[in-house]
């Protein structure tokens, strides 16, 4: 494999573009094909049409695949579209299965039928099983090239399984053990293998209590599962405790990024289209549907102003302040939400409880509130040289902050209580809810306060 | 190793608590060292001090270690105040270089000092090693517990050397191959090395260009380079091509973990504090600066209101559609945020361009104020009659929602790209940015509009 650092690498992806244009067989397949599947896939998306169609020609639909398993959903799509029906079949059949089914996912119905019926029997097999899963499933995510040996096999007999097996496989670290039926009856390690005799019995020394995920386990718990016990893979079982397929850590890396993307699309409603890649138009369709009904909800903030109108006429200066009382509210909150968030997507929050993060998180927003609200009363005290104002908007900072942090802490809880899109729990929503609430507190210890002057 | 589900988990450590407690080390031993060293840990977690202090005798210092590398870093200190002076020094030993030296690197210099004179001299001086790399950078996660091996080798003498050094090393499957100098020369795996002969000498399959990490890489780099070649683990050199550890998976997973609550962090202005396990004061502590200093910039949007505050005297019921103006321009800038530091995270944006992307972003915002701009002027046109009103509320809207997002997209950037503190571009920094600027677009407008009136 090619070691390309900084220097090197546009040098040599230059030689093999060359080579590609001149069609220079020979050269293109002896640079190009030294390079890792992830390098020849950044060079394969810097050519031209006709360059690719030269590509295609040049490899062998099984060194294509390893290119192809590389590219992002929508390039993939595009590109199957350059290869022809037979091509594409062979590739099909040389892919890891999962990553078939995640791109079948994608694909019109009756044209996936039409790839599954030109491909080998077994592979299709493979592919369409993997395509009944759910996604988010363990079952979606797991690959069915693993490999599996007896408790009765001895070590020679796998290793020599192994010489055969191994290069097809996508992990050989772990060995799962199986009885007839294929049920999961316990699980070794390359490790243990190679400090073993030959003539050893797997059921001498495998272990026969496997932590395993079902198929139908959500893929989140499997990555956390994963990262918890420092595994390399998980076996996935179904009800009966049939071993039907492997998740590795690769794929759970995945899982975290996407996991981790979405949180951040929740918390700022741009779930979804955080792809820097989409056009102004794609991203605007995507993202003005959130902004125009959170303009919707902020009508509601128009009808609590406009309910004290009277109060704000008398003061008008009380028009100032009105963000900064929201917008430290809004801000409290959003910090509750992250912590919440957090919490929910580490696992954390199931440890401690759902009453002491609530409690914890009001105590947290009111002694912020306190702070910010003897600030405020002392600075605009000073600086406006209106104590008076500043205590009404000091007090209602203090009582907002409280309420705001209860808010941004519950809600994305209650949603994930309720199993419910947790979109509606975004940052902005949060926000806009706490916008209205600290309004009317605003404006109702105005107003009280007013009349006692 | 126990396989635990639910049902089973709890009756099992309930076992061994009583064990604990009833003193009965052979049952305590037996069933408590069948755990994963994980659920060992939580386990551990659920008993009293005095408990804990039977742990210590019924185990041995060796076997303490795995616990103790699965605390977290304050729970680390707190059970280290009590073990005495020999088992902790016999522990630290035992511990993966890279684990003492992240718990060494929160204690007190001149008790660390201590502690590795009291270590073997050979464990100490990996620890050392590792304290001297800055935080963050692949010198910091790297582990010292690599297998390296010489070109010259036969796969018979690394099978033997495996056998022998395997249970302690990390990680088996990469096989590092280095020259006299102990400079990285090549690499293989288990995989290679189990399907040739025993008399192969390693130099005939090794590849020669292996992909690498210098130990000063940030740790993000080390993480988006693994997650893209789907490696198990990466080497770490020094300048002179010196292998000097290796990054393993798993710590990649902690890593982009780690970012991931980073990101959230600076997008929520809640950075240090979304851990869920801080009591009310210790969160309201690291919380309550950015929520003070938040304040004082809201001080901007009282001045700008103040400055306006004849307009707002003639139309009171301009102060209602304050909220919604800045509200909206807040929500797209935040979405933006999103996607600059999803971009940033995933290496995209290097992809993409500088310029393009702010562009793209500008002509999302324009496009998403355009359709605000409509919605609400026909809204207030018909909901308030007051099509005037509503004519100042959309145009403001569209004008703010442009610069909105070119601010959301532009700070993260510069400040990426000036090696700036991210922190200063938090969604609430920007939001409050965005408002000052959102409502002088809104009172200009509104001001210059009703002069021709």
């Amino acid at each position: 494999m090619v070691k390309l650092n900084e220097e090197t690498r546009e040098e040599y992806f230059a030689k093999i573009m060359k080579s590609a244009v001149k069609e220079e067989l020979d050269e293109f397949r002896r640079l190009f094909l030294e390079l890792h599947p992830a390098d020849q896939t950044e060079v394969f998306l810097r050519l031209e049409e006709t360059e690719r169609r030269r590509v295609y020609e040049f490899l062998s639909p099984e060194e294509f695949a390893e290119i192809f398993e590389g590219l992002e959903i929508d390039e993939q799509k595009a590109i199957a579209f350059e290869l022809n029906d037979h091509y594409s079949a062979e590739m099909f059949n040389k892919m890891y299965a999962d990553d078939v089914a995640d791109f079948f996912g994608e694909l019109q119905q009756d044209h996936v039928q039409d790839i599954l019926q030109a491909m080998d029997n077994e592979d299709a097999d493979d592919v369409r099983e993997l395509l009944m899963y759910e996604e988010g499933t363990a079952g979606s995510i797991m690959t069915k090239e693993f490999v599996s040996v007896k408790a009765s096999d001895t070590v020679g007999d796998v290793i020599e399984l192994l010489r055969q097996e191994g290069p097809d496989a996508e992990t050989i670290y772990y060995l799962y053990v199986v009885d007839e039926a294929g049920k999961l009856a316990g699980v070794t390690s390359i490790r243990d293998l190679i400090t073993s005799m030959s003539d050893e019995k797997i059921e001498n020394f495998m272990s026969t209590r496997v932590v395993s995920v079902h198929v139908k386990t959500d893929q989140e718990e499997v990555a956390q599962l994963i990262q918890k016990y420092d595994f390399l893979a998980a076996p996935v079982i179904t009800d009966h405790n049939m071993l039907v397929g492997i998740v590795t850590v690769d794929d759970v890396i995945d899982v975290l990024e996407e996991e981790a993307t979405e949180d951040l699309g929740e918390i700022t409603a741009s779930r979804g289209s955080t792809d820097v890649t989409l056009t102004s138009f794609q991203a605007a369709k995507r993202r003005a549907p959130w902004i125009v009904l959170l303009m919707f909800f902020g009508l509601g903030t128009a009808e609590v102003i406009g309910t004290f109108e009277q109060t704000l006429e008398s003061v008008v200066l009380l028009a100032a302040f009105i963000p900064m009382v929201m917008g430290s509210a809004g801000n409290t909150g959003t910090q509750s939400l992250a912590v919440a968030v957090r919490a929910l997507a580490t696992g954390t929050l199931e440890k401690r409880g759902f009453w002491k993060t609530i409690v914890r998180e009001f105590s947290t927003g009111l002694l912020i509130g306190i702070i910010c609200g003897i600030v405020i009363t002392l600075l605009l005290g000073f600086f406006y040289g209106d104590l008076f104002l500043g205590f009404i908007v000091g007090l209602s900072i203090m009582i907002s902050l409280g309420v705001a942090s209860v808010i941004g802490t519950t809600i994305p809880l209650i949603i994930n209580k309720l199993n419910m899109d947790p979109a509606i729990a975004s940052g902005p929503f949060i926000t806009t809810l706490s916008d209205v609430i600290s309004l009317m507190i605003y404006f109702s210890v105005a107003t009280s306060l007013l009349q006692h002057m």
